[in-house]
């Protein structure tokens, strides 16, 4: 078990109270007991630590807790995960290919990997080093993966498609299903064939059931250290863009490309064919309806500035009130009118 | 074959003609033929009882329909439900783990299980009586299945997570998929891990591809009765309430607590960290971006009361016109005030 | 290797240019190098002509670029697709049932199908000639599967649901869940069994995860040639018209009738019970409350014709300056008849 000490020294903090206290594990304020370590990233919730029975706190300068020991550094939420990561992760051992799974002999295999029972991996896969394919991962041909990813179970990564080091991908997330493309014929449709990829860049996670469809011809690209929620829709041939945040149930529509360091808040939504700059933040429900400059806060469907969409709903639940004065003005005026006319 | 009597013991009502017909099963109004019993679950159909061709139907006190024998109770539809299920509903005999299912031997199987093959469980897994797993299903570690549950295909429950008894889970739904949580690290991400679990109480049911994250500590939970559509996002650390009903489509964001009772409309919406009060019912598409008590029905977003909302939206259509009403106005008013002044 | 007349014969086009030029494939106008077609689907792109490495493009009449081959059509996008199958589209040739599926015996199997491992096809299951299932599919019981069709990995289709020819279903697809059906039992709530199945049509696609709910009774109907995007809910007993286009993220909620060559844009849903004219569109993110007629484009939530909709949205982002307006004019006339009153 380690001690505050050390724990203070993987995250570059100090320790204020007892170096030497062996630490457990990490748990929330409310249910930590002696030996674990509690964390407060908001220092409103400062006062919640009077009852607290954890050993140990980890929070920002100025915080004061004389009944704990403290671990004071600069981003207690971000000491708290490398904290949370170096107490209670382990990477499962290596299992190599077991029995139940089924690997096309074609398939090209790093060393500490493992293949759960129900996989299936298709001609030509290359699987980098120690990268997990959970139960029941499907792997169509000639796709490439990289190292030290986690496949969850249920993932489907189909044919050609390209993922990087360090993907995690969650249960059930669809990699590379054909994009929504079809050119009238009359009144009937005829499939326009989708022979693009995907392609999956490094430290990227995908959500759960979350679908990134491969391009039409191309590739569809999800750059470095993107994070995208559960039940995500990315259409053909978007580009997104690194260090990008999608929260739950967003779509973003065929051939939009997003810039760095965006957040889209939860069942937003944009339409095809348009470009999004960097740093921009799309409030949850919004729907970016063209083409938008970087570092803006935007609100609304269509989007506003998220000021403006503030004050805009507002209002917006006093339109009959305004409604009705208006409609009492017009008769006033008129009353006046015809008063000032008679005279 | 049952008789209309033993139907109508069956969910306490009476009969009013032959009450010795034999029922062979249930079918709509339109499509029901001599043999079957249908239902009337709102009087405003009544007059289609005329062209049926039922033998029998499940009506409320008061519906007349001579050439028909009649099956009367105080809640037609839920009669109906109970009738149905009576009638058409078989559980299937237990099988066993079959032949292509994958089990762990140091699994807990109890009696009249079946588990099909395809399935994959895992270490110290628990499975309790007359439990059925569809094929396709993946069970991680450490998980406690209670009894009489159905996992329909394709269902992933992830490690540690415990489920009830009598839960359904639709195809392809995701328990225990990691929340959606990352400290800021500079212009980088660092995954926070999720550590937590997911509890699902007794007589849940949760629709297809749906996703309940697992808390980052702790537990997400479901409370006994909660029934959940398709494609429904359940982040981190949420609670929901007995009895609730959550209809396609819907996100709810992490650690929001929601009462009993409630009803969220399909796609609607919830941000994290709010609590949303007893029989709260939430209108289609909403968004909620703050707590709110109990005993409301709600609209928009951000959400007002139904009422409200509904006058909102029809003068939302008229805006134009308020518009344009306003400016012709103001006209009226500077020429009113210039010949005040004038004289 | 084609030469560029034999695809000009393929589309019904003509050649202007060197008609004998052998052509390898299709690639998008910045990508295309010799040997390659690209194509122009909408004049305002003429201009990229300029820069493109293609050897000949597929264009409308009119189009000019001396330096390149034209195949010129009618309909370029259409002919695009047509050449981009015939160029790069090759069916997998049949493997029949692979080692690693499991298939019941009962099943009855046309010729030249593939079933790959891990998947699971159920009793008195029928699959059609031509028809191929990606590694693990699931086939409950008494489904039946047409001619040529194509159901990728993680498929799942629930008993008793039946397909019609040329079908295509994404990964993860969910073909006759339980509807969402519950009688009320006091606050509890009593799961009305979902005993009908889903009828999809011939030439009908369905994208990766979406899910179409079986029946309570009767049918859930997909009519030729329904074209269905990701992530999209269909409730039970709804009919979509033939030659109807579902956007990602849309729901239709329960036996909601859909006319024939509608338009759903992304994240749009209905309520139930309402019909759906042919030829309505309907944009993204928008919620029709109530049946609408035929030859409509329409938005905003409720529904109203599309180019309110636009209007209407502009006012809103100008509604706070609205309400100032309003207050300013209101003092100003309340001046007003106090000075007149004075006189």
């Amino acid at each position: 078990m380690p001690t505050l000490r050390e724990l203070a020294e993987l995250v570059g903090g100090t320790v204020v109270g007892d170096a030497d206290l062996s630490i457990l594990r990490v748990a929330s304020i409310a249910e930590a007991q002696a030996g674990e370590i509690t964390f407060i990233a908001n220092p409103k919730y400062l006062s919640l630590l009077q009852q607290t029975r954890a050993s140990a706190v980890i929070a920002a300068p100025g915080a004061e807790a004389p009944h704990l020991s403290l671990l004071v550094c600069r981003n207690p939420y971000l000491a708290f995960a490398k904290i949370l990561t170096f107490l209670q992760v382990r990477r499962p051992s290596p299992q190599g290919v077991m029995a139940g799974a089924c690997v096309h002999p074609s398939a090209s295999l790093g060393e500490g990997i493992t293949v759960h029972p129900g996989c299936v991996v298709g001609e030509n896969v290359t699987i980098g080093t120690g990268t997990i394919l959970y139960p029941g991962v499907i792997v169509y041909a000639d796709v490439v993966i990289g190292e030290e990813c986690t496949l969850h179970a249920g993932v489907i990564v189909r044919e050609g498609c390209r993922i990087g080091n360090r993907v995690i991908l969650q249960p059930s997330a669809v990699i590379g299903a054909d994009g929504f493309g079809f050119a009238p014929d009359g009144s009937r449709y005829y499939k326009i064939p989708q022979v693009g990829i995907v392609e999956i860049e490094d430290d990227v996670e995908i959500g759960a059931s979350s679908c990134i469809d491969r391009a039409a011809l191309g590739v569809t690209r999800i750059r470095r250290g993107v994070k995208i929620d559960n039940l995500v829709q990315i259409g053909h041939n978007v580009v997104v863009g690194e260090d990008t945040v999608i929260v739950a149930q967003v779509g973003i529509a065929g051939s939009t490309e997003i810039g760095r360091h965006c957040t889209f808040g939860g069942q937003a939504g944009t339409i095809g064919h348009i470009k999004i700059g960097d740093n921009v933040m799309v409030g949850g429900q919004s729907g970016v309806t063209g083409s938008v400059g970087p570092n803006q806060v935007l609100s609304g469907t269509p989007v506003m500035p998220h000021r403006e969409w503030l004050k805009a709903s507002m209002s917006f639940a006093r339109l009959p009130e305004l409604r009705k004065d208006v409609t009492r003005m017009k008769r006033q005026l008129a009353e006046l009118e015809m008063l000032i006319k008679e005279r």
